[in-house]
């Protein structure tokens, strides 16, 4: 399968804590090997409430579909071929 | 001084090539001594001319006055305090 790396970002998170960020991160991982996805990262702003996470996926439906399911779906989606 | 982890994010690189990227983030790289700034890493979508970057700064403005002298503005810069 060739993996693809994609940027997420996630909206409306206002007030996420080191805790809650930990949990929905690891709810993702829990769940992603049925997508084939690899959530590496995630960054996030709780003023802004902005959530950024990095993964390796087969394709962008497959990390949208992890995050659905998880409760927190991304609001947009994108392949990042290039990284420095 | 006190550090703060920014991600930010730039528009309209529609095109651009591993090359280019590499070039932009080091020319970041040559003068953010300048303002005690360190990029640390940047991902890019050629298709949507979207741009990524993580760094660690006193501020925001001191991102943003590196980025502008590069040539390459962001168009949003955010503190990330959590990180997983």
């Amino acid at each position: 399968m060739v993996m693809v790396r994609f940027m997420d970002v996630h909206t409306g998170m206002q007030g996420i804590t080191e805790e809650a960020l930990k949990a929905a991160h690891q709810a993702d991982v829990d769940i992603q090997a049925d997508e084939g996805v690899d959530f590496q990262k995630a960054w996030a702003d709780p003023d802004s409430g902005k959530v950024w996470c990095v993964s390796e996926a087969p394709n962008a439906d497959a990390v949208r579909r992890i995050h659905e399911r998880t409760g927190h779906p991304a609001v947009e989606v994108y392949p990042v071929p290039l990284e420095v």
